[in-house]
């Protein structure tokens, strides 16, 4: 028996985080033993490359370095954390996925698709989340509750126009893709988790 | 007036640091401002790439992943350091470029050349150098010096056949392309300098 992967994406301050939680707690009511990871990042080595990429270097970063530096970090965790625990039976409960190259490097950063379908090709070699939830999010409500928590990491701080064609490419691939249900991230946390519970009483009982 | 951009490559113990001495000189006698790169590396967001893709880490780094993050740091160096030095009419000698791409990851890996070849389209985007000079070592002779200089790094631990693999493709590519002339490195010094102050002779009188 293999487990699920169920990805949660969304942008800053969309409420990722506590959504996740409600997540982990509904599949382990249900039985299952559950990890969480979040991109990029979650192993040593992927870690390194989400300092790499995130830090506010002195230098111009291409729009092709981060694109290949998020993919190198996805390769890692994929390989060494993802599939080994599906295969042995846990479900994955993921903080971003291929989702977020899609919105923030093809939407936010505007790169060419053709690049993005190579690397993904390259990375991932088909496979795909079993679910992904997308809580949707007016730029200006997340990054104010983002700012909230502190300093803005070098991603962050590109600037309002950025996020509304990150939001953009994300309810275009959602719309387009039946496993990625999208939920109202601007309503109160109790109502958006109650559309968490909805979303995931539905795709247990299919 | 632009400058004009010469690679050496050569597998590990082959002589490189010695011979991009001895180019850097001659280039430097033709009245040419000058100045050297290495790969991975030559930013500081690429030293940090280079960084973690030669540590030894205790996870499987995956193929992808290792040749994801040399075109990441090649991106970098390439926008911020080497294009804008030969815009500037500078000489720019590199300690690497892509051809130790296709010869370790491509040759010594295995990996495929439609993987190759669409991060180099990604990352290059056309660009080659004007000249490259590789330095040809038996892996026993090269890995031989190379230990003198003290421990190994990730990719120099992974074995004599990768060594055999990674210098039978610098070969078939060198063979393969006029722009990159082959140099006797199992020779003397004083050989192997010879050889390379003819070819950069014969490259300047045309």
């Amino acid at each position: 028996m293999t487990g699920k992967f169920i990805v949660v994406e969304g942008l800053e301050g969309a409420g990722k985080s506590s959504v996740i939680a409600l997540v982990e707690s509904i599949i382990q009511t249900q039985g299952h033993k559950t990890i969480t990871t979040r991109e990029p990042g979650g192993t040593p080595m992927a870690e390194a490359i989400r300092h790499c990429v995130k830090q506010n270097w002195q230098e111009t970063v291409t729009e092709e370095t981060e694109l290949m530096l998020m993919y190198a970090a996805r390769a890692q965790l994929l390989a060494n954390v993802i599939k080994p625990a599906l295969a042995d039976g846990k479900w994955v409960i993921g903080d971003r996925h291929d989702l977020s190259s899609q919105a923030y490097q093809g939407g936010g950063r505007g790169i060419q698709q053709a690049k993005l379908d190579a690397l993904r090709d390259i990375t991932l070699q088909g496979f795909v989340p079993d679910l992904t939830l997308y809580l949707d999010v007016e730029p200006e409500v997340g990054l104010a509750r983002a700012r909230g928590r502190g300093e803005l990491d070098r991603i962050e701080l590109a600037g309002l126009d950025f996020f509304h064609r990150t939001r953009a490419r994300y309810q275009a691939l959602a719309a387009a893709d039946e496993s990625v249900i999208t939920i109202d991230a601007m309503q109160h946390m109790e109502a958006v988790h109650q559309s968490v519970k909805d979303t995931l009483e539905h795709y247990f009982s299919c």
